[in-house]
């Protein structure tokens, strides 16, 4: 049997419908892979189950051609099926999967840059449809290029009811005694779901919400354990067969959407009874199973994962001060994502009660120095409806900044900002490395030198532009001494958005005026 | 020969004056101390000679009631001075000297508590009649109550003329080509100075501005060597004897005034050519001449000094990050003063461009967690007169929440706070360390317990007070759980210095509502 050729663009998701039994259990006792060719290359990819006796396989195409595909399975009614399909040029707006590029930055797979300006809405995808869809339009017109969230329902403040479906069959009973703790849960998961089984739909919603972040151009991050449960429904300990079964799934099901992203875990030490063993072992499985390299990471509560690990392509990170994430570049060797730097908001919890001046400047303090940071709001109403956690609308200030701000990046050239981090006097130790980094300084870093460095995090590329945030300092002016060529200067009002060009074609030393206030920044620009 | 019984309060200064020879060089030729007698108790101090045959020796005695007195001298016309001074009780305002007590705070020698609220004008008492009472007058009106200034001139930007005299006889000739850099000067002094005599009329100066400031009540923290000379002076570089009879000659001068401290070094790894051992060396000869036991400590630019040596009475700190005060109180078992943790103000300076915004935040981090922050102004202006180095008149707006924030902490019970930091989330280096935190907090600790820990800072005084600050966080709410007994509580806004209470007669599980806004303290006060 063979089907007619389908098209798809490149990065596109061809899928293959196949029918068969529905008899059994189908999740354990069915086996199909698919087998895409072009040319020399072959990509095999696990097909699943999708429930009323349906099975599917997904194909992201990465090289434009006709593909020839043949099915392998255990059930004859499965097997041996061929066909081929036509990858053509991608459309408007498909750039591909992001990929690791530089080693600190990211870009689509067509080469575009991508600077990750991402937010969280942890279970924004389990609040029903008018909500989600509310989400969808929120962020239609947000900044956000990336969205953090769970694949597993989340029982936590402010979001403690059930979710519309589960992702195993089976009927939650009873309502456990909720206790919000720090400290490990000794008790098994409850004995009502079927862990030999998936629930189709519960994934074929979560699908659904990809693909319309994608049509946002927006990366999915999914999240795949995360602790917070507390007793709820178990989720959080599975048995470890399960836990392998539901990733093989889920990267059969999600692998070919180019827009998804790898997080293990949120908060990984909180899954207290789980070894870095079994966080490595993860990792490897997908990494093994996805024929596209999506990128891996897991975010931790306080100890960093070791991010040099092979299988991790970037670090993402929890941590407020994210000043110190150009440390972490050099220590892991990667990109620093700071996805969760606290929250604007103002609820009863530390992480959850930012200003929108102290988020801005968090954002700030990581961008100039090449690292990227991620926004989340934590805004109490009385519908409880929190934008970290359900989505819905965006009600802070910092919103409208983090745009201004990723326009300042996005005109950057190059792959990213390489870090100015020699001059941060207060990272180093000694005065011996002071004068060290004086002595070491290269052309980049001595136009901020001598006693004037008022800047918390700057950067550059070669020796075409320079950016420098100055987050609380208000100097009045500041001087350089500018390299070779002509230079536009702008002073930037983070704060205030605005852009003030404050000399054209300036060359050697020049004086700065500014005015006495906080959170400017200065771009030096080469004209010619 | 004898005089007549003079009346001196206690802790005020007595003056003996004596008339000999102004023949040869008494600075090195001449002895004089004089052995001060009130029962069992000898106090011995030196002398000093002050120009035109003129030779003095100062007293501050600490214990009520007649002292006898007699001089010894190796020349016989000071030689066997006897008499008597009675020492009666203090003035209004006279608390006396201030000690180290508790063993991270401060109080006067009668039990006062003393939390030094400091500023800086490195060479105010340098500029001349006019400008210096322009100063006074300022610090009239203003919160502070410890200045730290240097005893010799400084050459530095802003700062680059003459003073009206020098330490020593001489002249200066040529004008040397300054230049500020932070590389170690291999030149020797300059030859102009003779540094076997004194000018004695330098030291009348300084001694009448440290009366000046005793009489508001302003502690002088006396900066007794520092590196900002850049070859103008070689104040910097003198031989190692001179060093030695200089501090002999201040001590023997200014111990006897009660506000004294003695401040080693400003920054004084810069001073290259000095080892540790030679610090070390000028604390112990202080330390063995003064016998008041004024406060000694000695200013870092980055790497601390061992404050754990016996010596050192209290550390004295430069840093930008106020909220490790409490780390460093820990590690030195003394109580820490951030003199220096960067100024409020505009100019081209990392360290001296700080929003007042920055500034006060940096105040209360200190404070709330029982440590001590200084303050410093740097507002260009057309005159160059900056009161960080100059004095003068005060521009910024931190000065007046610096003065709201002196209320709050003097109102506090005991002779302290005492950190609240094991909850300090972020200072921890491990999710085990977190939950231990949990499980040892005591009762001050138990009541910010939870998730709920939005304090950067916070402290308390046994069960009677609690002070938490928040920051930049701007919680909608925090709920506490109270220990036993009644509690008014106040939400405080540190920068509109504002006071609002919101409970009184307070108990158990408490919730506190706050504004969503920045720069919030609260404070919990025992009513029964």
């Amino acid at each position: 049997m063979s089907q007619a050729t389908q098209s798809v663009e490149q990065w596109g998701c061809f899928e293959l419908r196949l029918t068969g039994s529905a008899e059994g259990n189908p999740f354990l006792d069915t086996t199909l892979s698919v087998e895409f060719t072009l040319g020399s290359r072959v990509i095999s990819v696990d097909g699943f189950y999708d429930g009323d006796g349906v099975y599917k396989a997904r194909f992201m195409p990465e090289i434009q051609g006709l593909w020839k595909y043949q099915t392998v399975s255990n059930r004859s009614e499965l097997h041996g099926h061929t066909g081929t399909c036509t990858c053509v040029r991608p459309g408007t707006g498909n750039h591909g999967p992001v990929r690791v590029v530089d080693p600190y930055h990211f870009a689509y797979a067509d080469g575009t840059p991508y600077h990750p300006v991402g937010t969280t809405c942890y279970v924004w995808s389990l609040q029903g449809d008018e909500l989600e869809r509310q989400t969808l339009e929120t962020l239609k017109l947000a900044p956000f290029n990336k969205l953090r969230f769970c694949v597993f329902p989340k029982r936590f403040i402010f979001n403690q009811g059930e979710p519309p479906s589960y992702p195993f069959p089976g009927e939650v009973r009873g309502t456990p005694a909720i206790v919000f703790s720090l400290r490990p849960n000794p008790n098994p998961p409850p004995d009502f779901w079927d862990f030999s089984r998936f629930n189709p739909a519960y994934f074929q919603h979560l699908e659904q919400r990809v693909g319309d972040l994608q049509a946002l151009g927006i990366e999915a991050d999914l999240i795949l354990f995360h602790p917070y449960d507390f007793g709820a429904w178990g989720f959080d300990r599975m048995p470890p067969e399960v836990n392998d079964r539901y990733l093989r799934y889920i990267v059969a099901r999600l692998a070919a959407y180019r827009n998804v992203w790898w997080s293990f875990a949120n908060e990984y030490e909180l899954l207290f009874e789980r070894t870095v063993n079994d966080w490595d072992h993860y990792f490897q499985l997908v990494q093994q199973t996805d024929p596209y390299g999506h990128p891996r990471s897991i975010h931790n509560i306080k100890d960093f994962y070791d991010h040099r690990k092979p299988w991790v392509t970037h670090c993402s990170v929890q941590h407020s001060d994210t000043a110190r994430a150009v440390e972490w570049q050099r220590q892991y060797g990667k990109p620093v994502v700071i996805d969760e730097c606290g929250y604007e908001g103002n609820i009863n919890m530390s992480w959850g009660d930012l200003s929108p001046q102290e988020m801005v400047q968090r954002f700030w303090l990581g961008f100039a120095n090449g690292c990227y940071i991620g926004h989340g709001e934590t805004y109490w109403n009385p519908e409880e409806v929190l934008w970290w956690s359900k989505g819905g609308t965006l009600r802070g200030e910092s919103v409208a900044r983090i745009a201004f701000l990723r326009e300042v990046i996005e005109a950057a050239p190059g792959a990213g900002i390489v870090p100015l981090s020699p001059l941060r006097f207060d990272a180093m130790n000694s005065m011996a490395e002071v004068l060290a980094a004086f002595e070491a300084s290269d052309d980049a870093a001595a136009i901020v030198g001598g006693f004037a460095f008022s800047i918390l995090a700057g950067g550059h590329s070669g020796t075409d532009y320079y950016l420098f945030y100055m987050g609380p300092h208000q100097p009045s002016f500041q001087e350089y001494d500018l390299p070779t060529g002509s230079f536009r200067i702008d002073v930037l009002d983070t704060w205030e958005m605005t852009v003030t060009c404050v000399a054209e074609n300036a060359s050697g030393h020049v004086r700065v005026t500014l005015p006495t206030r906080p959170y400017q920044a200065i771009r030096i620009v080469r004209q010619e």
